[in-house]
């Protein structure tokens, strides 16, 4: 294919991708196939002589949409919201075409330049403490990484790496291992997975700490883990606090939590993978209060602030931490400006080596929404959350099960966990919204996100209708079988 | 922007980038500006109200281009190709649309699925064991991951999670630290610095084995290192083999080295990143004789295979090696399919959650190139770099330092190092070309990547009558000082 055919190619896709978003509330949000359904619908090896870029367009729509979760569909409710807007979609048209791979400043100095002040704009967005930004002569710094995973996992390890080194400074004879043996990280029993297996790969213990009524880490609970731990001859060293969990959106006590962790010299990582994007709002914004304890903090516009995935937000105070901890440089990666110390290689800030130019989707985004547009956005997402909630608070038969605070709204039926999966089984069964359940202790309980950059309050109204007919029909089998 | 407004601007941006890439040649390689470029160009925060696509699109040209290195300009000789393709391209606008974030069969059944399926299209392309292949009840299979430095990782972290569980099978008493500090891995000293990255982040031992004159690792330095390290107490579990070192692109013995791996219950994980996709030509297919030894193999399609970043190919002989080490399964994820045994959720396989629809990229370039398409393709760098070798032979100035077996040449002045220093200097600086160096032993020594997929005889040709001017020019400057 050649410049020529692309032009014309492009442009079909440019439309077949516009009637794709425009025509995606008609098509059915999960999909009817079977696991297996699409090797039989292709040829088992790749053909030896080209197609026509007609046949694998036809395939699209015969093979690969009838499997597709159309994420973007306004009746998709399920998980938490991915980003798309057009703005990023052309910036990754562009990113693609550019095709560079920015692991240092040399091997494409406008990749790693508009990151650093791209996060830089997104962290003022933020009103994160100066001492997160890279300015002109700031130690600290962001970077765009692939996911909130590895975010926690680079802070682990950065942690891991300084107070081994701390240790070994004042004890020379003690061995990695044998630090590694004693040391424990500290989330809440709401963190999300990602933290149980960055602790897992890091190979150092990760203590689950229970969180309060609300689903929140509380000062109490984690002084009481670090006595027992440290009477016990282990070594605390990093806690993850989370702002928004993934089962219900709550948030830890940072401001109870923060001080602790100064205080006995943890490593203090916040992950608000999808919260984060609300504290753009200024109305939201209280509850990013204590960022100014943290070493290091993470949030995911590719979640919820229109940056198509991925593009995972992470700051340190301190680049240092990361560079200190990965910090590897053979030959064919060393360039003449490195040790300039104006610069940044972010392949020391991150696990890959590669890397794309991900900042182009963060700039097309910022600019084309404005911070208002992208305030806008949140807001409504906000505003359908709280019509739902209190949809539900009109229906005696409902209870809500968390605290509304942005997108997403925890229900069940008063009732069995049995009766519950009952509902949820009759809602994906149906497949005219999508949703996944969660435990809150021992109750299964449904979570309903407000996801698509499309959905309005019609669509929520329809899932809430559609909700209680099922609920309805579901109540009455239930008695009349008893 | 809605949706008839992205027909209209995706439209300007197809042409944009086929503007850009037929231009290519046109614009310097490697840019001029200094470090700290970009920020006064642009404003310090984001603009509050909405600005216009022009103004963004007229930046581009401004203020990005400037500090752009063209990694797809045919004067473009660095590091090793990052692939570019039209049918990539199209295919990820594709993917952007979809936007699914594939991290379990359910959140996008044709997402996980297309994935398997066009792995064993790549795996039967390099005539891997069938082992290697998913098909359809095979026990082991690929993942795309998105570089190689995490394929490697995610092998030693299985690696390791496999020997600690074998052993304290049978010393239940034995603790996973007692055991992680007598681990070792091993690579060649001229691996790749991912190798020695996964061994800092996985916590254990890495020791680099000498290769032999040919740069390739052996069995006899293997064996040596086994025993001595075995008498010492520790405990050997891992060995990275490499095809096509990132130095001067050497091959490992793998029909030594993997009979010795298999023997001793040593993981053998192979890094082919650059390498591996010349292995789709049958007259280059004999360099992966022994992958049969293996536990786990790599290999980027976005270096060679026209596959755009990222896609780094993995496969396990048993995928239960994988998912074993990783398996997290909390209620928001699970879904009702998935102890079937029939699907794959490959969110087990990798170290982030969320993952792109990266299949589709493998599916349009494999059908729109086909198979031959690939392999012309291959043939043309390959043939490229022998014209290259061959100019450097007839210059008595030169040597070529290591074998050319595919698309990389190393050479250098007959001389010091600090003559080929200046050589590379003045080369760069020149900027008609790019290049890096590498170190071979004590010798430094300039690689001569063939890169771009528009490369052709007559740039090589231009480039060499560059380097030999800049030569002449240098060493007579060297003659006229003495």
């Amino acid at each position: 294919m050649n410049a020529s055919e692309f032009r014309r190619r492009g442009k079909e896709m440019v439309d077949y991708v516009a009637d794709y978003m425009e025509g995606i509330e008609g098509r059915q949000v999960y999909p009817d196939v079977e696991p297996g359904y699409l090797r039989p619908l292709i040829p088992s090896t790749a053909p030896q002589e080209p197609e026509a870029f007609e046949d694998i367009i036809n395939d699209v729509e015969k093979i690969i949409m009838p499997g597709v979760t159309h994420w973007h569909s306004p009746y998709f409710f399920a998980y938490f919201p991915t980003a798309s807007s057009y703005p990023a979609m052309l910036a990754d048209m562009l990113c693609g075409a550019i095709g560079c791979i920015g692991f240092s400043w040399a091997a494409s100095p406008a990749c790693t330049e508009l990151e650093t002040v791209m996060m830089d704009w997104l962290g003022k967005m933020l009103q994160l403490p100066e001492e997160f930004l890279a300015g002109k002569s700031g130690e600290g710094g962001g970077v765009i990484q692939g996911s909130a995973s590895e975010a926690t996992l680079v802070a682990l390890l950065a942690a891991r790496t300084k107070v081994i080194r701390r240790l070994q400074a004042t004890s020379p004879g003690l061995t990695q291992a044998a630090i590694m043996e004693k040391l424990v990280a500290y989330a809440s029993d709401q963190a999300h997975s990602s933290v149980e297996r960055a602790g897992l790969i890091g190979g150092v213990k990760l203590k689950a700490i229970p969180s309060d009524g609300n689903f929140t880490l509380r000062a109490s609970a984690l002084q009481e883990a670090l006595q027992r731990d440290k009477a016990a001859g282990l070594i605390p060293f990093f806690v993850v606090a989370t702002l928004g969990t993934t089962s219900c959106c709550s948030f830890d006590n940072l401001l109870e939590v923060g001080p602790i962790c100064n205080q006995e010299n943890l490593w203090l990582h916040i992950d608000a993978a999808y919260a984060g994007s609300a504290f753009i709002c200024p109305e939201f914004r209280h509850l990013l209060n204590g960022v100014e304890f943290a070493d290091s903090f993470n949030f995911n516009p590719h979640k919820w602030l229109l940056v198509n995935f991925d593009c995972s937000a992470m700051w340190v105070k301190r680049r240092t931490d990361l560079t200190g901890a990965f910090k590897l440089d053979p030959l064919y990666l060393k360039h003449s400006h490195q040790d300039s110390g104006l610069i940044t290689d972010y392949r020391h800030w991150q696990l890959p080596l590669g890397r794309r130019f991900r900042s182009l989707k963060m700039w097309f985004v910022f600019r084309m929404y404005g911070v208002k547009g992208l305030q806008a956005y949140i807001r409504k997402h906000v505003r359908l959350s709280h019509e739902l909630e209190s949809l539900l608070q009109q229906d005696p038969r409902f209870e809500v099960c968390a605290a509304v605070t942005l997108g997403l709204v925890c229900f069940r039926l008063r009732g069995s966990n049995k009766l519950n999966e009952a509902l949820l089984e009759r809602i994906n069964s149906a497949k005219k919204i999508h949703l996944v359940p969660c435990h809150l202790r021992d109750k299964f309980v449904l979570r309903f996100a407000i996801c698509s950059r499309t959905v309005e309050s019609a669509h929520v109204q329809f899932a809430w209708e559609h909700i209680r007919e099922l609920a309805t029909d579901l109540l009455r089998a239930e008695q009349e079988q008893k």
